[in-house]
């Protein structure tokens, strides 16, 4: 792998959770980090996450969609590593314009600039194994059709398409990893809505018992976020020609039932009690029943595989969580609650108007 | 196939040329038509297409996306066919945000609106075999991989998936036709941009010579719209059960070439000349090579298939321009011109606002 000493690198969404990891890791290996996120209310940014680099990075505090006006930062960069996005599920079903316009309009302004900024680029950009839907056959290849059971999943699906579309055509060069349920330090506790994982973490390291929909022998195969981290440098700074869709999956090391996970997580966090219930009625039509990734298109390309188990992974997470638990739950506020406008009573609406 | 007799239809872009041959087919079976359409410059809509049964329908002159505002008629009607959109290619590469709000935002909007005052509604959607690109294989089934090369392809197929979502989640009961190369009576002549066939009708009638990019050797299977009516017809009152996807592929009866098919134009005009020329720079990265369709799927589920031959649909064709001309071409200004705004100078935007 080529060296990361001095290079200039854009994060979209470095205050996220993969992002702040991504950039923690990249300060490490000497890169020039400039990362993009403003933050945006229910998207899981959270300043803390960058506290070990805050100091050494440059942050641009706007939305990906206003990209002209951080043009030179695009055009300086050599690698631009692109995470911005919502990931609920949820979210995207209560509020499909608000999905729409964080994770495929914004994409679209923003990739165009860097096309005309920086012809060429290498992006990374963070997919997700939800665009699949539910699955005819496991492990999954990057060859399943592409399903989705929820709005967020056709959004995240119409960005994975300007990419690979943009560099067909060579105005990018793009590769886009399609991610499992990714955990670990920096993950966002308190909204809800961001997947079992991070509702199992905030009830374990709230010492209360976990709950697990039906009968919890769906399977999941959690990725620890350091090894996601890997799979983002390997893929960034690869001679490797892609093939041509330039899409590669991103599994985890293990398949777990959800049973299996919350027994481990509510063990690991001091004997708490898990019971089993009944699926609620809003999770039921985007519930994709159980799920494993065939990553071995990408490890055979890049040499990449997991390095953590779930167990060592957990450990590490839990023991973060437990120094720094003040900066992801409210004392004052413990409920979960994801601070969107809309919940607030704000309507929003997109509008094309004259400029 | 069930009769249309006093049923109440809904068809979005039924002043456009696939939607107002629909229009008029519906009339004349008997049915209740209602067009939504506010003719937006640059997509095809033109009132005259409707003549034949202007005092019969009920138009309603506004977007889809303010289907809020025409709840009532979406709520009482029994079958919706959703035609509404823009088919250039080469404009969504112009304006792409232009082509992200008419062919999916607008989508969105409207579809949320049908399920919520018409859960379970049969619509049938006008999708594009656009949203394969280049095929590896022919002829191209639905298994194709989904390879856009341009903006509308992407955005088509977010909408596709709007569509096969919702019906998934039991909110619509939509069916998408993936159409290839439609052409006949109600075309738009003068709007550049609209594909092959809209260019060659135009220098066929009005006598010019027609010109072939490249060798001209690449297949296309154009499809006589009123064999398109009959796909949507069948698709639409058809209690067959769809397969998961709900997507068929809706080819012509038979695999020309670019220069068979001006060859057969220029001499059904009145032995016009036809010449190669190289092809323009900006249609490179479009181009998708030979396209030809396996509608085997629809065939074998609804008994469709396509009637008229290449030149019978032609001799069709040209009849109707020959006594319509001039309601499809301005005698005072006969060059191509889609009147888009952007090529006026005015530059829109999409902007997410408190309401």
């Amino acid at each position: 792998m080529i060296s990361y000493q001095n290079l200039p690198v854009l994060i979209t969404g470095g205050a996220g959770f993969i992002g702040s990891n991504l950039a923690i890791r990249l300060v490490e290996l000497g890169a020039r980090v400039t990362i993009v996120d403003p933050v945006v209310a229910g998207c899981g940014g959270n300043p803390s996450n960058l506290a070990p680099v805050r100091n050494t990075i440059t942050w641009i505090d706007r939305d990906i969609s206003d990209a002209a006006r951080f043009a030179s930062a695009i055009r300086e960069a050599k690698l631009i590593f692109n995470l911005a996005g919502e990931i609920s599920h949820i979210h995207s079903m209560e509020f499909p314009e608000r999905d729409l316009l964080i994770n495929t309009v914004s994409q679209l302004r923003f990739l165009q600039v860097c096309a005309k900024e920086n012809p060429g680029v290498r992006i990374v950009y963070a997919g997700t194994r939800q665009v699949y839907g539910k699955p005819d056959y496991l492990p999954m290849d990057e060859a399943h059709p592409i399903r989705p059971v929820d709005f967020n999943g056709v959004h995240k699906y119409a960005a994975n398409m300007y990419h690979t579309m943009l560099s067909r055509s060579g105005h990018l060069d793009a590769v886009v990893l399609r991610l499992t349920n990714v955990y670990g330090p920096r993950m966002a506790l308190q909204i809800p809505c961001q997947g079992f994982l991070s509702t199992f973490l905030r009830l374990t390291i709230t010492g209360q018992g976990l709950q697990v929909f039906g009968d919890g022998k769906q399977l999941r195969d959690p990725l620890f976020v350091d090894d996601a981290v890997d799979a983002f440098l390997q893929a960034a700074k690869s001679k490797i020609r892609f093939r041509e869709d330039r899409t590669y999956n991103i599994g985890g090391p293990q398949s777990l039932s959800l049973l299996e996970i919350a027994q481990t997580m509510a063990r690991m966090g001091g004997n708490l009690p898990v019971t089993l219930r009944e699926f609620p009625a809003d999770r039921v039509s985007i519930d994709i029943g159980s799920y494993s990734t065939d990553s071995s298109a990408f490890r055979d390309s890049f040499g990449w595989r997991p390095r953590h188990s779930f167990e060592d992974g957990l450990a590490t997470t839990l023991a973060y969580y437990r120094s720094n638990l003040h900066h992801y739950l409210d004392p004052n506020n413990p409920q979960p609650h994801c601070g969107l406008p809309e919940h607030l009573g704000i309507q929003h609406r997109l509008t094309y108007t004259a400029v």
